[in-house]
């Protein structure tokens, strides 16, 4: 699976604008940086008025934008998809993936700290935070970074999530929308079974990514 | 694969309100409709200065916004996605995919026509053209609607479209970005193999639907 890292911290401490920081330097060191954020109270993304608007309001379900320099979906859902499900069905080419919210998920977090806001992490204790962003200071074996220091976090994140947790995992399975931990050696199984299956389709003979969905009869 | 049928037509020949209409009366009998509007000149989704906004500016490549109702992703591309690869990834479990544009695609395509803009359809010859919904009356041995009667529209694509393609192909396949057909048979044996291979893991013995990346090490 793509690396990914939560940005995490109470409502208002800055996580928007670290994430921004942080993302225009990676980005400028070259990395390809996918975000996905969770917002509980929904959200608006498209225009009143505009095509999409218009027929996604009529009742599709799905509206989908295709352009030469980029594409849009914009999708209902009768249950929240778990992050996991996003990431690997959306975000799994990018070189590292950062969230923002997700604060109960599994994954490693940096938590930003705003002494003008308040001064009590949200995330003190769990065994997945792996720094702060913060101008307090604050008591913690954890490493502290300050508030500008968007260079530093990105050379963490590099450090930290990018170079450690990016040699595993080639296979991603989604199965009846619950994402399937895979262990390498059934990661290696279904990769060589299936890329074997798929090379021997005419055409196919040099398949490298391969994109299976089957849907049950 | 999913049933896709296209509306085409001149510029400002009415697709979008047709097609808000046809969506509306085929949400209402119950069809889930995805839709895949082509923009060849871009298109402009994002509220400026919104979080997603904020972080796409700063070069993230794909940005994704989840909530319990609905989630949103935009993705950059190098170069414009084939619609058979956004649709497979993207609309694949609705009923029926409308798409608006695309008129040099194999997709069967219905042409408005609308007498104060132009008594000249755009797709005339074109073999996969199946209908004209206008108000001019054209030599054709196609059928032809009136442009608003949305609800024979409607019945013509759930006959036509819906109920005639959605019986073949429950696998879908993209090997390197590209789209592969598959024959019913082939797509059997890639069913019936994956699908064993799954469901022998912990945990998936009775996986239905199966989403499987594999990417190139």
């Amino acid at each position: 699976m793509v690396p990914i890292v939560s940005i995490v911290g109470k409502s208002g401490s800055g996580k928007t604008t670290l994430l921004e920081k942080v993302i225009r330097e990676l980005t400028r060191r070259g990395y390809t940086v996918g975000v996905l954020k969770h917002d509980a109270h929904g959200f608006d993304i498209d225009h009143e008025g505009k095509d999409s608007w218009r027929h996604k309001k009529a009742g599709a379900s799905t509206v989908a934008l295709s352009s030469p320099e980029k594409f849009a979906v914009i999708k209902d859902v009768l249950q929240e998809w778990p992050p996991e499900r996003i990431i690997q069905a959306y975000l799994a080419d990018s070189d590292v993936v950062i969230t923002e919210g997700y604060k109960t998920s599994w994954f490693p977090k940096i938590e930003v700290v705003r002494k003008a806001h308040s001064t009590k992490p949200v995330c003190a204790g769990s065994k997945d935070l792996i720094a702060f962003v913060t101008d307090v200071k604050l008591k913690t074996k954890l490493p502290l970074m300050g508030l500008n220091d968007y260079k530093g976090v990105a050379t963490f994140i590099v450090r930290e999530i990018i170079k450690k947790r990016s040699t595993s995992g080639t296979v991603s399975l989604v199965v009846d929308g619950t994402p399937v931990p895979l262990k390498p050696f059934i990661d290696d199984l279904i990769r060589e079974g299936v890329t074997g299956m798929i090379r021997s389709l005419k055409g196919c003979a040099g398949a490298g990514d391969i994109e299976l969905r089957i849907k049950k009869k």
